[in-house]
């Protein structure tokens, strides 16, 4: 029987948070794209829910604020350990986010939502892309010799189509629940194939540019490609439990960490809508050391497990949403793509426990970082080269965060320390150490991506190379994400996060910091710039097609450090804000570092160690990290810098 | 021919701002409801667009917080005035809403949204109220010898459902403009009943409790009713524009007030999508002070004169959205409600120019104040004696208002000053002086209710009345909204807004300020407090039906005045954090003024002038006005209040 047979630049398999993060990328991008999904529906209850300051303003900058707003703010972690008589007391209490992270917090929403935000944003973004379920690919070949050529289509896929009932999994429960999701149950992709196979109309054949895994810790993708997930499992069990609880426990509604004497420790995560996700760790059901017994993995009996860990405190439900247990491991493949075609995003690539809530966050964040790289190349603007930044940025982040979760996951499922000789238990003191050193990696705020094709960290100069010069922005972390200050429009006075200039939209900027432009050499200097960035030689010039708006691939910014009212607008160089024949000016370009009327004075100069008579030019990648900085004058170092990637018009 | 007839709580006439905010009232209360309007469709362009901070604050309190987030904050206004050689100069700048009124600030957005966002709202809120358009009244009968019987339906009222077609003016252009609804064009309500009448089932007969006239500065209810709008007009004129603008003129992102030496007046209002709306003295059209040639109005005619104002300048547009063009007139109803059954709210009752940006605003206020009451009295909660406040309460408004727009207006159509002596002429002072003082009412703050039913303001406590004592918050305001400042929630440490726990849900709220409850003895004055109230003596019990729960009726919110750590809510008493067997305790009412860990102290103590030791109890109305201010233990002045109005269970 002849299949029916179509071609996509992209394939995404899987609609989880990394599978629909990509699409949303990809979308924005105008790039011809198909996602499917083994399960019949969306998570309706359930699994993740962390979200963590960088996810936050990654989500915000392709204008999903949703989450922020329906999440519960979880503002303060409390620690309860046992006293010398082995009741639990509150011992300690710290900010969950401390201050200056970020302009979010963290905040936690069950994923279902955020997959719903995906969905409508989808849905208003051009409705181009629309999830296919129940789909799962059923076989995967790759032309080895085109893999250069930037327009074949050198992947072939077949996708299966089920039918709802082949794909819903048996829950056996009344409340809904992970358990078929879990680590402790054996995935069910070769049955659902096996099911469906042989019955007419059901398959078909795609050919794609790119096909991306985002299909979950056991990736059937990532087995075609013969990758191996590497790394310990522990017969440490903890269950999950998402009630609404009637307890007299007096910090229900932070998030506490309760080491008890004798019973395991017990993870409290409030919830929105009156929710908490209860983590406890489960001795009865693991005890022996034995093989699972699955069957014993019942709400009753995580429940009775907590109460437990809470006593002298009461802790009952009358609603339970959903429960799960898991065993702690932590594995990381050892491919990430294969011939920068394949690539694997998510939990595809990395597994762990879930109490730091990383997962969600980690597997979006690998599929931010590629999106916009396959969306670049795919478009012709950029060279395949790019692609091969995503292993190496992302496979770093992976092995970190094993790392930190062992740390994490030990310091939980670790007896107390009765005293300060007791060393094979854990102190508080040790516990409240790592959790600290854990927020800004928990926050997603140390992602640090090494010097590449995209980072430019070091004066090249000599080579004819970029000139980088970090002292000129020496409080701006080169492959870091850029931090965000209030910037004054210089047009209309309005107060705004810097990172709110910097949209999700596949552009390079340039982020002019020219000074304080009231002084006349300066602005001499800014001027030369905006004549340099007018003219034909320009990168603006070169990589932008003809019928295109000038800002539509690199976009020019300026932060000023003049006073608003000593400048005008309309004295400035037309490169610094755009004329349009049907549009007028474009009085969305320039900003000036100065107080505002209502929102107070943002200080990026000073936040960002920019000195106001040198000033500087940050580059940044469409993704909001910083590619480079560079002096003022210094046109021949972003044209060192384009070069190494850009393709001409 | 016999009609279809049928009963209805509330029915809505018209379906502008001020119905849709009725109508949002009474869906959110569950009132039985229909909401007609003559038109088709909603406003598609044009019409209003000023959104005070009042008004944002009312929206949100309804969870409409697209306004908001989609508007232009309009954060500056600049002064243009004619030089010693007639040339227009920026003499002036100043911030649009002053420092320190709210926690929003003026903003501009069309009215076309706002109603698309209450129509979602009201989706949302249970899809029970919808638009039946387009419909009419035709006729109107009052049975007067039922008017007390809270149960009965004495009003009766024809309704006609007229075609498409039938609805529609023409418009007399090919860009949307306002020239039908303006005060230049003679109404059409009485065409429309004449084309359809006489026509098989098309009408239709409705018995209403209440009945409430939005229906716009012509309206018919108002003209059954027999009321006059009395007041002034002039043979000023002004045109509209809402122009993407292409000029070099710097202010153009701004709120400008530019008076030329001789070519008339100019405003500007930068609105939301490049979008800008100029206000521009018609002196061409109407010179001669004869009748207004209508024909002579169109955008080409209005741009011409706003060239000519703002010279040297140049001005043009590829894109109009929509014009129209107003005679300045201020007229107020000489009654605004028939028996306490019908009632008119909006245009229909005040009309004025609209350059201040206060119609929308005012009417949406006017049906705020209205809605909540009907409610109340409908779900038999309340005497029919609150519906008397309505007429006292918002009668009073129109009239400031129109004085004020009188003021306002004769500044903007009069000349500039030439010199100091230049007695006819407007300085620039007296200018800037006027405009200053009206920043408070035109941002809706200044509504200050006098003595009623509903807010007592002095100590009557020798009557066996409400011991009043203003002094114990000495910069609350009685009568007035009450501002909002961050309290920080004593369970999970959240900063919000205190207006953010004051929903529009019609509960009456007594907001506790126990004062410092660290200390024993104010604490067990708050004890007893919380004695009283969970009392079946207490007002909470005596108002709230058996089954409902405890904060249904009237909600006990506590804003204390220790350090949040230093307090458990759990040894608070129940009165003031509710027990639900299935929800557990209720972490939503009790709050510290104190820091937050990212967003400050709102010291809200030292911002209401509340004594830390003496607190004192604010009983706030469901519209977020303030009722009235009475000592912690005062528990008989809180009897004395509600026992004026409250109908027992």
């Amino acid at each position: 029987m002849t299949l029916p047979e179509s071609e996509v630049d992209v394939l995404i398999v899987g609609a989880g948070p990394a599978g629909l993060m990509l699409a949303t990328w990809l979308s924005r991008l105008n790039i011809r794209t198909r996602i499917v999904d083994k399960r019949s529906t969306k998570i309706m209850a359930g699994q993740a829910d962390g979200f963590q300051c960088r996810t936050l303003e990654i989500l915000d900058s392709f204008g999903i604020d949703r989450v922020w707003k329906e999440s519960n703010h979880m503002l303060e972690v409390c620690f309860w350990n046992p006293d010398e008589n082995g009741t639990i007391r509150r011992t300690g209490r710290v900010p969950d986010t401390p201050h200056g992270f970020s302009r979010f917090t963290e905040c936690v929403l069950h994923q279902g939502r955020m997959e719903r935000f995906f969905l409508d944003h989808l849905k208003e973004d051009g409705d181009m892309i629309r999830i296919e379920r129940p789909v799962l690919p059923s076989g995967l070949q790759i032309d080895e010799g085109n893999m250069e050529d930037a327009t074949a289509y050198p992947i072939t896929i077949n996708l299966r189509h089920l039918t709802d009932e082949e794909a819903t999994p048996d829950q056996g429960s009344n409340i809904p629940n992970g358990l078929f999701r879990s680590n402790l149950t054996a995935d069910d992709t070769e049955d659902l194939i096996k099911i469906s196979s042989g019955k007419e109309g059901t398959e078909e054949v795609v050919r794609a540019k790119y096909v991306v895994g985002c299909d979950g810790a056991h990736s059937w993708t990532r087995k075609q490609l013969g990758f191996k997930m590497e790394g310990e499992h522990t017969e440490i069990i903890w269950g999950v439990l998402d009630i609404v609880p009637v307890t007299d426990f007096p910090d229900i509604r932070v998030r506490c960490l309760i080491h008890s004497a004798s019973a395991g420790s017990l993870m409290v995560i409030p919830r929105e809508k009156r929710v908490v996700r209860l983590y406890i760790q489960l001795k009865e059901v693991s005890e022996g050391g034995g093989a699972v017994d699955r069957s014993k993995v019942t709400p009753e009996q995580i429940l009775k497990a907590a109460q437990k860990i809470i006593a002298p405190y009461k802790l009952d439900y009358e609603q339970c949403d959903w429960f799960t247990a898991y065993q702690i491991a932590q594995r990381v493949s050892d491919g990430f793509d294969k011939f920068e075609r394949i690539f694997l995003a998510g939990d595809a690539v990395h597994t762990h426990s879930p109490k730091a809530g990383q997962g969600q966050n980690v597997s979006l964040q690998d599929s931010y970082n590629l999106g916009w790289k396959i969306g670049l190349v795919a478009r012709g603007q950029a060279t395949r080269e790019i692609l091969k930044t995503y292993a190496t940025e992302r496979q770093q982040i992976a092995r970190d965060l094993i790392a930190f979760d062992q740390k994490f996951s030990k310091l939980f499922s670790g007896r107390p320390a009765k005293d300060v000789s007791d060393e094979t238990g854990i102190s508080l003191e040790e516990f409240r150490n790592v959790f600290h050193k854990g927020a800004v990696f928990a926050a997603g705020l140390s992602v640090d991506y090494g010097p590449n094709i995209l980072v430019v960290k070091e004066d090249e100069g000599k080579d004819g190379g970029v000139r980088c010069k970090p002292a000129l922005a020496n409080k701006v972390k080169i492959g870091m994400r850029l931090d965000s200050r209030k910037v004054v429009n210089q047009s209309d006075s309005l107060p705004i996060e810097l990172q709110k200039l910097l949209p999700s939209d596949g552009r390079f900027r340039l982020i002019v910091f020219p000074g304080d432009i009231s002084k006349s050499e300066i602005n001499s200097r800014y001027e030369r710039l905006g004549e340099y960035l007018s003219s034909p030689k320009s990168v603006v010039s070169i990589y932008t097609p003809q019928n295109a708006p000038r800002d539509s691939v690199i976009e020019i910014l300026t932060v000023h450090a003049a006073k608003r009212i000593e400048i005008e607008l309309q004295s400035l160089p037309e490169a610094f804000h755009p004329f349009d024949r049907a549009k007028g000016w474009d009085y969305w370009k320039v900003y000036a570092d100065d107080e505002s009327y209502h929102e107070g004075h943002g200080k990026v100069y000073e936040n960002f160690g920019i000195d106001r008579d040198q000033g500087c030019v940050i580059v940044v990648r469409p993704d909001g990290y910083v590619a480079t900085v560079v002096a003022v004058e210094d046109t021949q170092s972003l044209e060192a810098y384009f070069v190494r990637f850009m393709i001409k018009v």
